[in-house]
Order: structure tokens, then C-alpha cells, then sequence
């Protein structure tokens, strides 16, 4: 067997622990009693464990080095052996009892956070927290001496291959630049308009549920290879053949779950269409966060909160519901789901002011990472980017910097991807929409096909065969830049009826 | 680190591997999407293979000498040595290709069983079910040989340790020249008393899901610690800190899923009460199959069908249905559940014709994995046994042969373990309510826990410190045989009222 073949094989067991963690992650969001946690954490953390050695086996880097040499490579398994050294780099830069410190921090900060979290008390969360901060510092020194970056970097890299703080600067700048003064006119220009006409519920769990499952249907989800579930924080995860995502309901609004569920649509719709025949290797793999987000942002954002999507929409909606009167016409429904009002909690908030809560985090996981500020010091730093971005006053950290669970998760530098993935959003619809006149008018007849197949064709089916900027060129003719982004911004939120 | 702290470690990985497999296997019987199927077998086959490379790595070996020479070892770690030495035999019998070629083999075998059976087919079934039979003997014949017995009881030792034979032989014998003359008896004396009287339905899921957790919590099941869920199969699985158990219910007729859930309540108690200082070593495990299938029984057959038990019961399932007259009786159910009529299928059949449906079995698969029979001629042999013993004439095999998951999945030699379990169960309740004068009152009210207390100091908490044959004959003064089986039989089905 050849060095590259066997280093297939090796990827594949990853592949399949890494699959087998996920069902586990999903479950623990999902369907775990309380008490198992401490055990959960104990398989979680034997599992990280067991992956991080087959990862930096002694062997491997030979085989790495001899799989270089093997010059009868195709074109994928060439990017599959790039991708290969990408994560043998990450894995090694990092001892393996620090991954399993760093593992067991993070599931008991998971659980301090769901009681912490209600009762506003941060300093509950501080020792855990810390403690999960302390390692990710530790981890991000490691891979930073690996990698030749900063902290933060080192950090951001594991989400966002490639990415580094410079760009993301320099498009966070032009945000900034641009953000406020837009949120002005925006506000100014709905406060002049008549009332948007309100939804009158309740509206049933279940019928809420089943009017989810068939705009998954129509979106292209594949119920034979996944699930829809209900945890605290929606997510898209589970595995490979097994893509599960979650949403959370309320019974006083179905708005809020439908478009979360077609968000968690958008990511799967990614995982369920990565290329078939590189399953289990690296190259199958999601290229990068920016890019998942994008593919959810696609979906909600682009297409489902459409004029044109509403049209379609808005009868289905008032039919599950047995809704009547204007609130449910398309037009009613469109100014609801493009309202702009700055508010606390980042996974509520519109479109016109989600940036800014990135914005916010971004600048202070950078400074936490850099060691630039303590994390006792967070709340108030947070309450002050919330009132300079957006003008509001904290009064709770439950509605502050206690609402996420990337921090205690561990998932410290990911929360850029978010608004890189809305500015790759903008971009990439906007180039499926010249590429094929039919994806408008599709999605006004609840056919989401045009569109999906054109994501399938030009990002979904590629993997990580390309680094995402390449990709991103490639399929819209330009690298990334927010100035689409924030034409489309202006288009919807100032131009459109 | 001594030798045996360091084994300590080692087998502390393995509990957690194993835990997250048991997490894996109930989601697999319980929720996964069918296509999911494929990967879900390259999971749980890399898991096992993990687990098994752990316990045969080349170290062990030295290891388990070292510290058998090592004798500042108390008591329990005594044991817990003899337990991985144990586990260590039985797991490098076997060379890993032939462990995953089978885990692989049953999870195809499984997917392809849940088409088979509902269809009747056997020969849809028989491709998959030889490939596992197969790898099932290779499986014997590897183990055979390092533990010098026969086939059969190389894969009984993995579910019976120590058992032999020989002595089922002996305890079946006895049985089976008791049992057809009792059955007869008791049908003749079923014939001459009135019908029993029936229960009007439906009965909603909703409703006997609730029934069933409260007398889980009456029977001191811990929900903090577990779940109750709905798969085809019951069954009890899950983790250490995490005890699944499942049930499936008929709209038409609750008492069948309550007793299901009650059984399967008394294997999670034994799993819940393992002793807690020894959670992760193979000493705090349950001590053999025989013994868990005794405490499922104890709950199920010797309390709750009980005369006493149903005295308390009755109302509160009358309540629960908002059930009236004279067929909600405490006497009248009593007569319902200790019902005796042969039938085709073992999870449904009592308590006195289930040991017909485990002769069948044993003899059968002791037979197929001697080579003294072909697996095309099983269905033929299956409808022989049931003529012969229950008078039954097997139309199709979905009643007959491809009712059970356990050949298909791989559980050859485990059926014994449901019999001898039932005459363990008999032989402990009878030591129970010598020793402690309130289990039998305690039962009439409701209340479980003289009873499980009994048990937890005298079989739960102590894992296995003791061979099984010990451990019983300490609890009840004398070794397992069949008399006070065959006298709680005889009691409740010729004398009781």
C-alpha cells in the first residue's frame, strides 16, 4: 500500500470518530439528562483524545512527506494531501494533554452555562470560563508558533483556513464605515411607514414543526439522511450521512423557528451535497466557516426572506395556521421579516444589525486571546459596544455577554465567519441570479432548485479542493469584498416597497 | 504509576469508548434516519476496533503479570484485576480484522433484518445471517481455544461468565420435564374458571407513557440519570451516568408496554446502583447476563404481576385510563397478566411458556455453532421445536425464526442467560422476603424500595467482586437450581386465587 493510501485509510477512521462525536455533540444538545454529563464529558473527552493520537501518530509525518513523492496523485488527492498536512499541522502544534483539558473544560463550562445563562450570573461562569480561556490561549500559542501568526490567528484558522485579521480589518472597517449611518436611514425610513400588521397565535408546536419540515422538503433536505430536532441552541450537526439540525420553538411566534430552521437548512443542504465520492477524506470536507455561513445565510436570508419567496410563502403560512386578514399577505410578512430594530441577543437579530453584535464579539475575543484584557473585565466591555454600536443599555448579562455558547464551547474565533459568511452570502447569490435567470422566479414558485443547484455545482460538490478565496473567485468572478453586500443591504432595506 | 494504576487508566478509556457506544447503539435503535445506516456501521465497527486495540495492545500482557505481582491491592482491586485479566482474554483470542469484519457484518445484518422480518422473508435474510454466523464461529473458535471449551461456550462466557454446558443442560433438563405437564395443568385449570373479563381501550401513548414513568420512579428509577424512549425492540442500553431504556406501545392494549417498561426498569436499576467507586472499572460491572436478566424479572415478574403489587396497582391504572367496572379489579387484571396461552412470539409469550421459547433457541443455536446444522434448515427446525413444545404450527416466519434481533445482531449464546435468569430471580425474591418481612406489604403499597434495597446491598452494589455462582449463593444460602422456580410457578398458576 502506498504512503497515500495509507493515509486515506487513517483519515477514514478519523472520519468515522469524528462522525461518531458529532451524533454524541448532537445528543448532548438535544436529549441528555442532566446527570450524564460528567460521563458525556468522559467520552467526548476519550474520543478528542483518541482522534488527536491517530492524528499525530509518529508515523505520519513520514508517510506525509513520502505521500509527496507520489507523483501518480490526481488532481483531488493532491488537495486531499494538502488538506491532510493542514490538519496533521494543526494537530501536532498541540500536546495531547491539553486537548483533553482543553475538552473537559469546555463540557463543564457547557454546563455551568445552561444555569448561568437564566439566572444573568456571570460570575457563576467566570472560574469555568477562565479556565476554558486559559487553554485556548495555550492552544492558540501552540498552533501560532506552528502556523508563524498571531494568537488570534492561530485561533480563527481552525474555522477559517487561511484567515487572517488583516482582511477581516479591512472588511469589518468598511462595515463600520458603513453600518451606522445605514441603521440611521433604515430606522428613519420604517418609522414613516404605517404599522407592519401583526400574526395572531398561538401557533401550534406541531404545525409549526410540520411547516418547517416541508419548506426543508422544498429546499432539498434529505429526510432519509437527517433529522429535525429541538435544543436551546439551534445548530446543524450530527454526521456525515446523518446531517441533524435543530431549531427552538415559540408558541407565541412562528416566525423566529421558520426562518432559524431554513437557516440550519442552508448549512445542511452544504454537508448533505459535499462530493460523494470523497466522503471520509479531508477534501470532502466544508471549505471553511465563512463559507458554511453563507451557505445558511443563502437560504434564509437571501432567498427565503425574498419579496419573491414571500409571495410563494404567504399563503402556505396562512393555510398551516388558518390565518385571515392582511397581516398575512406577502407584503405584511416581507416588512416582518426585513424589520430592523436594534436589540440584545445576536441570534434574534435582523439582518441590518446582525453585524454589529459581530463586530462587538470579534474585537473582544481578540483582545481576550491577545491578552489585552482580563475576562472579569467583559461585561463591561460588552454594555459599552452595545451602547456605542447600537445604542442600547445591558442591564443583564443574560441579555449580554452570557447569551452565546461559543465561549464556554470553546469556539474562540469563529464568531468573524458569521459576517464574512453574509458578505459571501450576497456575493454568491448574486452571481447564481446572472448565472440563471430562473433562480428568481423558482424561488417565487417555492422552487428552490435553480438556486441549490447552482450552489451544489459551484461550491457544495467542490469540497476543500480549492482554498476558499480561489473557490469564491471562481464561482462569482471576484474575490471577496462587502461592496455587493452592501448594495443588496441598500436594495432591500431602502429601495424595495 | 504501578503496573496496575496504569491498567486502571487504560480500562477507565475503555468504559468511556464503551459508554459512547452504548450512546451510539440506542440512537441507531431509536432515531437515526435509515440512511444513516452505512455510516453508522463504520462508526460503531472504528469504535470497536479502537476499544479492542486498546485492550489488546502489546503492553497489556505485561501489564496484568506486573501487577499480579504487585500486592498492595485491596480486595476490589483484586477483583478488578482478575476482570480485565479477564476481558484481556477474551479480546486477544480474537485478531482485530475478524472484529471488525464482524461489527460490520451485523450492521448490515440488522438493516437487512427490519426489511426480512416484517416481510416474512427468510431468504431475504439469509445472505447477511450467515456471513454473521459465520464470523460468529471463526469468533468461537478463536475464543474456544484459549479458554479450552467447546464453541458454544466460548460465546456464552461473553454474556455468562464461567457458564457451562453442562450444568444448562441439568437446570433445562429439570425444566423440561416440569414444564409440559404444568402447562398442561394450568391450561385445564384457565379452561374451568370464567373468561377474563377484558379492558376497553384505546388507551393513548401519551397516557401510557406517564403510567410507565411513574411506576419507574415508584420502582426508584432515576431520571436524572435516564431516559424512556420508543424503539421496536425493548430494550435497556445507553451509559454508565446515562441508562436508556425503551418500550413500544399498542394504542389497543397498555398493559403489554407497562410490563415491557417495568422489565426493563429492573435491568436499569442494576445499572443505575453499580457501585459508584468503582464506575469505569470492569468490578463495577453487572456480574453475567443470567444475573441482569434476574433483575429485570424480579421487577417485572416477581413483584409487579404479584397478587400484592396489582392491589396497589389496579386503581392507579384505572385512574390513569379513567377506566370503570369490574374488569379494573386488582383480581381481574392479576388473572390478565398471569395469563397463560402458547403463542408464537417470546417477547409477548408469560412467564410460564417463555422457557419453551428458550429450549427452541438453545438447542438451535447450539447446534448451528457445533456445525451440527446449516443455517437454510433453521426455519424448518424453528416450526419442528414449536410443534413439539408449544403445539404450535408456524405459518410464517416472521412469527417463527426472524422474530428475534439477537442472531442478527450477533448475540449468539444469549438466550440461555433469559431462563436461568428467571429461576435467579425466583431463588433471590424468595431470599428477599425471608430476609425482610416488609417487601411483600411494602409492594402492596406502591412501595419498591425494601425490595430494591435488598437487592442493591446484595447484588447491584457489588458489580462483580464475586462470581456469579458465589454472589447468588451468598444472597440466598444455596446455589441456583429450578425447585423455587418451579414453586412459585406451581403457587401462582395452580393455587393463588
Amino acid at each position: 500500500m502506498s504512503a497515500y493510501q495509507t493515509l486515506e485509510r487513517r483519515f477514514a477512521r478519523l472520519a468515522a470518530i469524528n462522525d461518531a462525536l458529532g451524533i454524541l455533540h448532537w445528543d448532548t444538545e438535544t436529549l441528555m439528562p442532566p446527570g450524564a454529563a460528567d460521563g458525556r464529558a468522559e467520552q467526548l473527552a476519550t474520543l478528542k483524545v483518541l482522534s488527536h493520537e491517530l492524528l499525530t501518530d509518529d508515523d505520519n509525518a513520514d508517510l506525509l512527506a513520502d505521500a509527496e513523492h507520489e507523483r501518480e496523485l490526481s488532481n483531488w488527492q493532491e488537495a486531499n494531501l494538502h488538506e491532510m498536512r493542514r490538519a496533521y499541522l494543526h494537530a501536532t502544534a498541540v500536546p495531547g494533554d491539553l486537548v483533553e483539558a482543553s475538552s473537559r473544560a469546555i463540557s463543564r463550562c457547557e454546563m455551568v452555562w445552561r444555569e448561568a445563562r437564566p439566572a444573568g450570573d456571570f460570575a457563576m461562569l467566570l472560574p469555568s470560563l477562565s479556565e476554558v480561556l486559559n487553554l485556548q490561549r495555550q492552544i492558540a500559542a501552540a498552533k501560532a508558533e506552528a502556523l508563524g501568526c498571531s494568537l488570534y490567528e492561530a485561533l480563527l484558522d481552525s474555522y477559517e483556513p487561511g484567515g487572517n485579521t488583516d482582511h477581516i480589518d479591512k472588511v469589518f472597517g468598511d462595515l463600520r464605515a458603513f453600518l451606522p449611518g445605514f441603521i440611521g436611514e433604515v430606522l428613519e425610513r420604517q418609522k414613516s411607514r404605517p404599522d407592519i400588521l401583526p400574526l395572531q397565535g398561538p401557533f401550534p408546536i406541531e404545525t409549526q414543526r410540520a411547516l418547517g419540515v416541508r419548506m426543508m422538503q422544498a429546499a432539498g433536505f434529505d429526510f432519509n439522511k437527517g433529522r429535525l430536532d429541538i435544543s436551546l441552541h439551534p445548530f446543524c450537526g450530527g454526521a456525515t450521512h446523518d446531517v441533524r439540525l435543530t431549531t427552538r420553538y415559540d408558541e407565541d411566534d412562528f416566525t423566529k423557528a421558520l426562518m432559524g430552521v431554513m437557516h440550519e437548512t442552508g448549512h445542511a443542504l452544504y454537508e448533505q451535497n459535499r462530493p460523494a465520492d470523497w466522503l471520509g477524506q479531508p477534501v470532502s470536507e466544508a471549505r471553511g466557516m465563512s463559507l458554511h455561513e453563507s451557505q445558511s445565510l443563502i437560504i434564509e436570508m437571501q432567498a427565503c426572506r425574498s419579496r419573491a419567496f414571500l409571495e410563494f410563502a404567504a399563503p402556505v403560512m396562512r393555510d398551516s395556521f388558518g390565518g385571515t386578514g392582511p397581516a398575512w399577505d406577502a407584503a405584511n410578512l416581507h416588512r416582518l421579516y426585513t424589520k430592523v430594530e436594534p436589540g440584545f441577543i445576536r441570534v434574534d437579530a435582523d439582518e441590518v444589525t446582525y453585524p454589529a453584535h459581530i463586530l462587538i464579539r470579534y474585537d473582544l475575543e481578540k483582545a481576550l486571546i491577545a491578552g489585552d484584557m482580563i475576562l472579569a473585565d467583559l461585561p463591561g466591555a460588552w454594555n459599552e459596544g452595545m451602547r456605542d454600536l447600537l445604542g442600547l443599555k445591558v442591564t443583564t448579562d443574560r441579555l449580554g455577554c452570557l447569551q452565546d455558547i461559543h465561549w464556554p464551547g470553546g469556539a474562540w474565533g469563529y464568531f468573524p465567519t458569521y459576517t464574512l459568511g453574509a458578505i459571501t452570502a450576497a456575493q454568491l447569490f448574486d452571481a447564481a441570479t446572472r448565472a440563471d435567470d430562473n433562480v428568481l422566479p423558482g424561488l417565487a414558485r417555492g422552487d428552490f432548485s435553480p438556486l441549490v443547484n447552482w450552489l451544489r455545482t459551484n461550491i457544495h460538490s467542490q469540497g476543500s479542493l480549492l482554498p476558499a478565496d480561489q473557490l469564491l473567485t471562481k464561482a462569482t468572478g471576484r474575490p471577496l469584498d462587502a461592496s455587493v453586500y452592501e448594495r443588496h443591504l441598500r436594495r432591500r432595506y431602502l429601495e424595495e416597497a
